[in-house]
């Protein structure tokens, strides 16, 4: 599956993600998927945001950051796209008004993917969106391995202003509604202040493995990384990235970002050290482009995601 | 009508709109507004929002701006807050996720300050809630005359991604639900491209008196202030002022400008020769601080505000 | 010819200008255009610039604040791409090392445009790209009218640190080839403060009109435009604008900004009121989106293209 | 007198204003000043700030983009530097934490340049400076006629914390210590809103020329001028240019912006329409360029100091 | 002790620290402060800068960022505004111009807040508040420990420009003035090219513990705080925390960036590691709101502040 | 060689680097070199830059930011600017247009520097001007040691776009100009992916020791800083750093940011452990102040210019 050349691409002033070919989905139909091993969906909404909206910018200049990249990836030896046949799926039509609706057609588009066999990336948008995806990527694997790495928990509940489901929630539901497997959520980059001293007990009650800041600090990211490795085995494996998981000096473009995070290279050295993992799925979401500066974000936000799609070439 | 003076506002750290007193609201109660002529509300909400987000920030960012104007307004020569018993009534509790919620508690509250004989003064927040505004006013002081300050119609419809409420469409369903009387709505600053050659059909159908840039080009603003101050006459009237009305270079904090607007005296200006209309209520809607610069569109917005509270000292 | 509609932008993520159908340029060959009646293309160089670069990134930008205007324009009536065959032919492939080179693939693509039978419309870059346009407009359509908005003669010369070619002297060159007909240079916006008290000479030897800031003070925009449009007549006529003709207060997103420039509404009218005329060529030159604060300078770029392309259609 | 070649100025980096020659300030001693006509002295100061700081940084960025400026003056039809011989006198060494040595500093030194038989230019720091300026200047020239173009009247007092000598003061020193002539104050800008009735009071008492936005909006800036120009006659005549009196759109980089001001072309002629007038001073004070955006308050800024050496130029 | 609740300042829009209750200050009166154990002051002033200033709207920001803190700290399990009785007291209401009258108004304010028997947290303003504080500490708790955090040493004297008390002499003279142990200053974060070799004398001939970057570097941010916690036992303590410790990619809101310094995570983690220490009085110095970008410098600061009040709640 | 005072430099408002004496230089003669050991450079150029131009601001804006560095280096423990006799040589007048002419004038002007037994120490501009100097150093000097600190490889090639002297390729022309001696380069901070998998095959050719970002994260700076600095030994020591090779956290204002580099003090350290090294030439490049944000990269990059100059004055 050849990219534009980097010449095409100055040439024709378009931007799929990576310069990689895109197709008009057909609204929740796998045909357009089919052939292809991965097919990245743009969601641009931020309506289950709390704090400062935004996020429904990124698709469109994570786009553009992403045409930067080579397609080469130097530390696992791998030529991503040569390796792996993947798309531009474009964003999916979400409203910004209904939450529900989103949520609809974020499952109705990721399940196409999955029907086509093909692994879905998304790009957020706020982190809603991760609920609808892990439930179509659950419903054709399973019982999920997640690896979320964020600077809050999102397991709050049951209701904020009277909606159970916003960006503060997408794990809560998917631990109830059993998506993912007892013992297989490993949250990463978690640093918070809390709002009571209840806040850590449900990902504990779900066996959660929770590499707060403390302990990344105490234990490296590397060890971090490698015990994640090995619990997560051969099990179909989900990365759900928000990107306040970075330190704001990293990546101040965010709605609600904590200080105290991840590094750029410690975000960077989590993924790779995934290297033969089972990637069933990922999302990146909560890149919010109108608080970021000179791109530094959606640099980095187009890096991980690409880091996502080596991890998937890996394994074909 | 005593405002916090300069020192203790210094002191305190506080920030009410223009140093006023700051109730706290009965959430529909009308007995927290009484003996107030005005109560100033923010609507922190930006659900509304069809391109760029933002403006939920508004009402935190215009408080403090607000705190530089003194109280005499020296063209008016009033006295503003001596003359009108202003209070901060806080912000209406909008939650992000429901448009509906938001409309019923606007209604809810608009309602609450009409009830107690103060005029409501809103801070959006998104167009969209001007809506609810309307109709709390014009259920107490029938149909109005509506001033309204925008870059665009705001009669889009029936539907956007299937919703029929949000920040284009407040003006359409206003004229529809019988809220502005026949011949009385004032649109000011219009200038955006059409999406087909019927997008001012609606105003028209109801005789609206459209003043897009064309017209204030050719005719100056002084003469279509005098135009509508005399069509108005002593109706009951509205002033809905959409940020966007004024030229990005004067307005930048907004999330979807067009150029070619009115110049920040221009909208002053057609504020101040509105001297002696009967105001019942105002918003100023559209303020996103994340895009400012400079904080000039906050200033630029509590500054009109300001000549919304002053043209209801007039009155008293 | 047809856009796509706003949802299926949304959807699809694509950023073409003002949402057309894009085409592989051939470099060079006509037979992409074919059929079209205009073509724009982006030129992303900035290789001729004095002072600050980056209108290299202009085309990119430009392309995404495109879309949000709607095709129907409401003072010349007119839906602009229902009348008029329009499309997005790319970017020209500029190397932003060799100014030469950039001239040649410049006036090669404008060739092949105007073979088709298309307008070409580019989006700059610096302004040294207007000379190899012009060459090969006036190729076809003889001498031409030119009207030149910008705050600097562009006539310096003869050669800066060794260069002939470059931003500031696109004027001198077509004077001096011949390109432009005897008195049918109109300069609109100059304002820059001399090198030496020669600096007009050029333009006045070959009978130029320059509209500068004091004239346009003292007769108003409507007056110059409409002397413009006389004189003109019926000729083949080209527009280039340099967006620092604007004042920097409403484009601030370029490289060597003069205050005391034409407002937003001046440069709108200006070319609103050019309505009739022969239009067989335009660019839009030196905006430089890292300069640009939320966006301002890119929008109003987007808009004068759109008055321009609507030019276009009127007489189609 | 000769400037640096822009070529020279390319070459070395140094940045004196308009890339004139430098002196090394004696500190109070009128030597270094003998034989030029103006020399113009920054002052880095922002002690005397009510509001937000940052002035002390402008002489520094003026610097920079007074560079951009060529010597001829097309209007005025003058080459200003060879016409006038024109010096930077480097910064005057005001500490920044004591008002009161400030003062003394800047009236030594405005001292030594008077007393040399040049004009002085301040270049501020903020508007605090405006007084011992003119203390020196009146010395020598007596009553003065001022031009005092601001946002604000500056006339608060007696005091504010305490302190008599701040930014808002200047003018009410000056004209209580019987340095301005009486009806030789002209205000051009006002227009903030007022603590109470009497903030006008003190300039009506002087007989000051009060042409506020209201007035400059139907007058014009033209008749505003030529009326100052008129009742100046052959006085010597002082120009206290605060940035705030331009609109925050124009000039967003000041500490206390206020919406509605001057737009920079009346800025611009204000200064042009004063040809003739004997000069004996001048300062630009308020502008703050961490709050600047690309400059535009910079460039703005080093255009009306420019316009005041060639007025300086034209009595020659 | 209750907080707001989120709904409750949604509603309100005031902005106290963290959501406490605000009290009016009685200007050096204890009464105020009885019953509390902790006192948060704003203090708005940079007249002690030397180069940018803008550290006087720090109090402000924060207080709006501190919002978004949860009560309870996951890493010391303590429920901070439970166990800690902390009100926010409001600015000092220092002049902006004189740094006698800051020194005096703070060492009131911080002497009242220490009579009630409650802890002081000063938000500055620059680092000259510091001295007052610490007066006003160590006159009722006798000879401190200070933990500083800075990238410079602050004890640069005799005098800068004829002032001895400014942002680069607190320390300075809280050694010479006994109010500092000896031994128990502990400078951490120390980077500053020197202007000449003595510069580190001072600290060390009051046996100060100087941890620079270099020393930071080699022995781990754990270690250091381990040693300085061992050191100061149980002897009263106060920390002085200037930003500028933190590197300016964490902390770009500074006026004296030095490159090199702490990240978020050993800033958080050396506050953290002082658990159980005897706190007396902090503060949070030179933070400038202007320089920051999207308030990544302004969290941080209420985080590290939120650490000092978490010491607090553990010894209650 | 004695720097000015600060209180000088506050007074006279000029910025050569480091506040250092300044010289008018003969364009290659040495004789004004003569007497210093080392001479500063600026080089305004960007016209090398294949993505995001701007660096030929960058001398001006590191004038600025190094006049805040100290002269006493207090880790080396050694005052530079007594130590070693420095002068700021002004910028090469490199003309914006030609690659060819920047080769030409860079290499000439270093000539000089060299010849007259100085060291040059170059501020870009883009990264295409390391080759004239390292061209006009190794002649004097022979085969060199070079420590490469970028992202990239910058040995891409044969041509891009028809250029094969751009800011990607110097190392790449160093190595086939035997300029550098066999496995004396030394490159650190790589870390972008590659176009394909030979990327890095043109160091591997030469023996480049290539620390990459995966070996900098395993080793740790301070092995790789003592690797490299023991395998130069004694050989004369040509420094190039790229900004680049610093994470986007720390240096956002550069043209082409790649995510996960050094941190400032990685940077830093690798500098300072190279005390000893025959260092015969240096350059810091491809810093964008347009990028930029609060000057966080323009201090860090005069920061470590200084690292270069406390190295040279350790050999004298």
């Amino acid at each position: 599956m050849s990219q534009q050349s980097a010449l095409e691409y100055i040439r024709h002033g378009q931007t799929p993600f990576f310069r990689l070919p895109m197709v008009k989905p057909g609204i929740g139909s796998a045909e357009v998927y089919r052939g292809y091993q991965a097919a990245i969906l743009g969601v641009p909404t931020d309506a289950g945001t709390t704090y400062q909206p935004g996020a429904r910018m990124a698709p469109y200049h994570l786009r553009r950051t992403s045409a930067l990249l080579g397609p080469f990836h130097p530390t696992h030896r791998v030529h991503v796209f040569e390796k792996l046949r993947a798309v531009d799926g474009g964003n999916v039509a979400a409203p910004p008004f209904s939450l529900e609706s989103i949520r609809q057609l974020v499952q109705l588009e990721v399940g196409a993917v999955v029907e086509a066999g093909a692994t879905p990336f998304l790009v957020g948008g706020d982190h809603s969106i991760s609920l609808p995806a892990l439930r179509a990527v659950a419903e054709r694997h399973g019982e999920l391995a997640v690896v979320h790495v964020d600077a809050h928990f999102d397991t709050s509940g049951p209701e904020t202003w009277g909606e159970a489901f916003h960006h503060g929630t997408p794990i809560k539901h998917a631990l109830e509604e059993g998506l993912i497997a007892r013992g297989q959520l490993h949250q990463v980059g978690i640093r918070v202040t809390w709002k009571g001293e209840d806040e850590g007990d449900l990902s504990n009650a779900y066996d959660a493995q929770v590499y707060d800041m403390q302990r990344i600090e105490s234990d490296g990211i590397r060890r971090v990384a490698s015990q994640i490795r090995e619990q997560v085995g051969n099990r179909p494996t989900y990365v759900s990235f928000d990107i306040d998981g970075v330190d704001p000096a990293y990546a101040p473009g965010t709605g609600t970002p904590v200080p105290g995070g991840l590094t750029s290279r410690e975000a960077i050295s989590l993924l790779r050290l995934l290297g033969g993992v089972k990637l069933v799925g990922m999302d990146l979401v909560e890149v919010a482009p109108a608080l970021d500066h000179a791109d530094i974000t959606c640099h980095l936000g187009a890096q991980l995601l690409y880091e996502g799609l080596a991890l998937q070439a890996l394994i074909q």
